[in-house]
């Protein structure tokens, strides 16, 4: 066996595309076209240009990191692209730089995500501080989120100085944004009592701040309501330790109502992060993570082009779960032909 | 490349122990001795006792399957060994055969837990319907955890027709065994408002019941404002589907009151999801992910065995921690040096 070569010994370089050097410079200006074409380089399917893009993403790294990166989930209806839409043109208008990328991996189903998010965000989609990316358009979570974990360095490279990664909220995505994220923010519904809306499995664990949408109008109160109902909820769940305790609090998107303070709480929660050293811990152990996360997939991969493999693994699956197969032994063979 | 070979191809033989058809005809007869021995051999370090072992499993998973498998955790303190001790000894009275085995990755560390289980658990350890085992003494969760679900089925096997595994609940263990049982019970103390301990971070999402426990004398009026608390936050994330709806209840595991309770709400669930379909489908993922969890253990001990990535591991990981190296980047080469 030889030794392993240093990651980057080879640049990668492509046909249809500029030499990386001069590319790397590009974003670093700020060229919003070059920010645009890596981002699609990073979210393609062909070989060479992930290998470009990902050479490209270790050659601006030193650039990265310079940004608050903010999750933003919550349920369809809740008014999310409302929100991000009033919330970044604020951040703009106070000389943020402001991109919005995107988690769904459900995108190719529901379709129109392309097109949709431009017009779901009108004031910021012609922002010239801002940048609206919609979410890679296939592959599973674990691919989306990779893509959209290198747009983020990438536009953070290009000096954007707010990232807010926004998803819909379906499977694991919230647990995967809250893991590229600095502060996960939750919005909800109003409502009370019986008209509460459940909240989806695991998202009161992670969410640093839940902010109750649309308490406008005949909605306010009953948006203090379900804020006091989160409240009790979060307050039961706080025994965790960490330099930041979840807060509650109610905005309108649409009336543009609360979003300072919002924002405010944020940074906030950033901040007391920060202090504490728990925001440099926390980017360190997601990218670590990121990084094995990666090696699992290509794990995975591996699985699935091994011809035996993958033609004996449904059946192994099958057998262990009808009981058949002691899920040990089948392990040993998965390994077995996997030659561990 | 050959064909992999069938999975129990080669029966493993021990010097020290009988032949695989003698020993798993001990178990179907319920000898207990056996089924202590057959736990040991899958708790060893020795890897021919281990396969051994494992093959015992495969041999018995027909007779697997058939017992009620009950999670319950809880913090220290709260009564843990009491209430199971009570609890059980009240199933064996009615008919039962019970068996109480322990997920506790820190046993090592807290130590006297192999005499601390069966003096913890008095009546249980003198009671000849019920089999306690302590806690796999050494290893990572998962490798504790594979050993109680090997010891899981090997009891099964053995005629036991509940089991209980009890954790104390550190990091990711109440995850894990919630995994590997029907139902899963969370142990809370009693006191409201201040003086609520806080539920730690994942274990409300996967309790099924809440079981607020020393709720007598003084404790009774304390018990019930926790349950209702604990109740009103469940109630906000019960907005997932599913055959059951956690519910929270008040018990004495010392004054042994509410147990009988607690057991018909513990069937209950098992049979709301039995009628629906989900207690198949969830042993089933189970099982699967339990297949999938031992080979991800095989591939980290591959890595931890290959010298080269052994020394380049911590390297890398901290070149991705400290932004200097993309996660991307690093992961191709331990992909590469893998051969995958």
């Amino acid at each position: 066996m030889t030794a392993p070569t240093s990651p980057v010994t080879a640049t990668p370089t492509l046909r249809d595309a500029p030499d990386l050097a001069a590319f790397a410079d590009r974003i670093r200006s700020g060229d919003r076209a070059a920010l645009a074409r890596a981002i699609t380089f990073a979210e393609s399917r062909r070989a060479d240009r992930q290998a470009f893009a990902r050479a490209l993403v270790q050659e601006l790294l030193p650039l990265t990191g310079k940004a608050i990166r903010v999750g933003v989930t919550g349920v369809p209806g809740v008014g999310k692209s409302t929100t991000i839409d009033t919330l970044g043109s604020r951040l703009t208008a106070a000389g943020h730089t402001v991109a919005v990328l995107a988690v769904d991996p459900s995108s190719t189903r529901t379709g129109g995500s392309i097109l949709g998010d431009k017009t779901r965000m009108q004031r910021l989609a012609m922002d010239r501080r801002a940048y609206v990316r919609p979410s890679p358009s296939a592959g599973t979570l674990g691919g989306v989120a990779a893509k959209t974990r290198e747009s983020m360095l990438l536009a953070e490279a290009a000096g954007f100085d707010v990232i807010l990664v926004e998803t819909v909220g379906i499977g694991q995505s919230e647990t995967t944004v809250s893991d590229m994220t600095d502060v996960f923010l939750v919005l909800m519904l109003p409502g009370a009592g019986d008209e509460l809306q459940g909240i989806k499995k695991g998202v009161l664990e992670i969410a640093d701040i839940i902010a109750v949408n649309k308490a406008d109008g005949d909605g306010a109160s009953r948006a203090k309501a379900a804020a006091a109902e989160y409240a009790g909820a979060l307050r039961i769940l706080s025994g965790q330790g960490g330099a930041w305790t979840p807060e509650v609090l109610t905005v309108s998107g649409l009336a543009d109502e609360g979003l300072d303070r919002l924002w405010a709480r944020v940074e906030a929660c950033r901040d007391a992060r920060a202090k504490a050293g728990e925001l440099a811990r926390r980017r360190a152990a997601q990218q670590v993570r990121w990084m094995w996360t990666m090696v699992e997939a290509r794990f995975r991969e591996r699985l699935a082009d091994d011809p035996r493999l993958a033609a004996r693994v449904p059946t192994l699956e099958g057998d262990v779960a009808s009981g058949a197969l002691a899920p040990t032994v089948a392990a040993d063979e998965i390994a077995r032909v996997l030659g561990f």
